[in-house]
């Protein structure tokens, strides 16, 4: 298993393109958007490691999960360039050969499109994207208003048929509302979980193998944007490993 | 174990300080100081990952073992600041408990002043540090001249009596000539091992446990400054565990 750090970020830092970082907090902000409740509230049945508690607005206060969890995030050592990241995502599969794709949230673009880049990605198993591709010549309309808006993404047609031959899932955890949230960055999430909802529709149209999975529906609450870290994460593997065994990817 | 991103790096890069990343070209200069060899060859017997052979001056032709190598490095994402990150550290053993402390190049300074913030370090293994601790009551005149010049690092009295009172050991690999270099960079590892001389023995005249040990002393040869990646690292981590054995450091 090989765990990604990005080009331009974490221990792949170095980059040739230089950049100024400005520290932004964001902590606040986050904390709605991944889903960990309303700040500074916990939603009740959370799966956010246990003990965490509810944070004081004091960072000193903070419980330790969360304030691990804080201190998890990195920063971009350079300037976004999805063509870098993709780019240097395939190589690393022209290296190691067959593999599945797995990405989370904003990386879940790039998996889109390093599967157009090399057949070597058998697989990807997207958990809440944040972004959904289409054929150029079949976008959407947008979904939602203002700050909450998700955007069709393009792919050159024949490009999207790659995505076609694969097995493609994606995962959603707890607390998207079905209809509409009051916070524009819960919002944001109904309007995703919209989008995808239609490229897993295009995908299948074109005889595709794409499928959603909410977890709630299997009657598990709580989770946050990241599930694999959250207290079940043994639960939420094995949900990966049955599909990887469904679709005979569980073998070297 | 614990595998350490310092503050302000890595995946801890996330900063509340900013700063301009001006990317810089230095895979030459670092090929010398690093010990590898005289870009663009390597020392014949060098124990760099096998395979690796002369690179080229054309990127594209750098063998795969130091492309890698090569990107393996990052930068610091904010103002490098001892005291933030030894305190960092502090407050891991403070999580973690009593435990060794390993620190490699840049990072020996660290090892140095943390032991000084904490007990629960209860023993460092310093491969190749950049700088020596003494007390500042006590200091011995820099070692060699111009940018080859290592001066000695000040600590407290006090503190520095904290540094007597754990086992330390101090291992420097191969290609550190006994008296001089035509090459700056290599230069400055003969006037570090001088240095590091007078550490161990400030060390020991109060009563310390401190040694340093030349990996050539041992008939093992070639090794880079980053020994533990080296192709014969299994060797060089049993030099470390016969050494954690010896002083009873084995075991949890």
């Amino acid at each position: 298993m090989h765990i990604i750090d990005q080009p331009r970020t974490g221990r792949a830092g170095t980059s040739t393109q230089g950049i100024t970082l400005t520290p932004t907090p964001g902590d606040q902000d986050l904390f709605v958007a991944w889903r960990l409740g309303v700040w500074p509230n916990f939603y009740p049945d959370t799966k956010f490691p246990q003990g965490a508690g509810n944070p004081s607005l004091s960072p000193t206060d903070v419980p330790p999960a969360l304030n691990q969890f804080f201190r998890q995030m990195t920063v971009n050592t350079g300037p976004s360039d999805r063509t870098v990241i993709t780019a240097g995502v395939a190589a690393l599969f022209a290296e190691i050969g067959p593999a599945v794709l797995l990405t989370h949230s904003a990386s879940g673009i790039l998996g889109w499109v390093t599967a157009t880049l090399t057949p070597n990605v058998r697989a990807i198993y997207a958990y809440e994207p944040t972004d959904y591709a289409f054929p150029s010549n079949a976008l959407p309309a947008p979904i939602g208003t203002g700050a909450a808006q998700i955007t069709p993404k393009p792919l050159s047609p024949s490009d999207f048929q790659k995505l076609t031959k694969i097995p493609i899932r994606i995962q959603y955890s707890d607390h998207i509302p079905s209809t509409s949230s009051p916070y524009v960055r819960v919002q944001t999430w109904i309007n995703r979980v919209a989008m995808g909802k239609l490229m897993v529709a295009a995908i299948n149209k074109k005889g595709g193998n794409a499928s959603i999975l909410h977890l709630p529906d299997l009657g598990i609450h709580g989770n946050t944007h990241f599930s694999f870290a959250d207290v079940n994460n043994v639960q939420i593997a094995d949900i990966l490993s049955r599909w990887l065994d469904q679709h005979g990817l569980d073998r070297y």
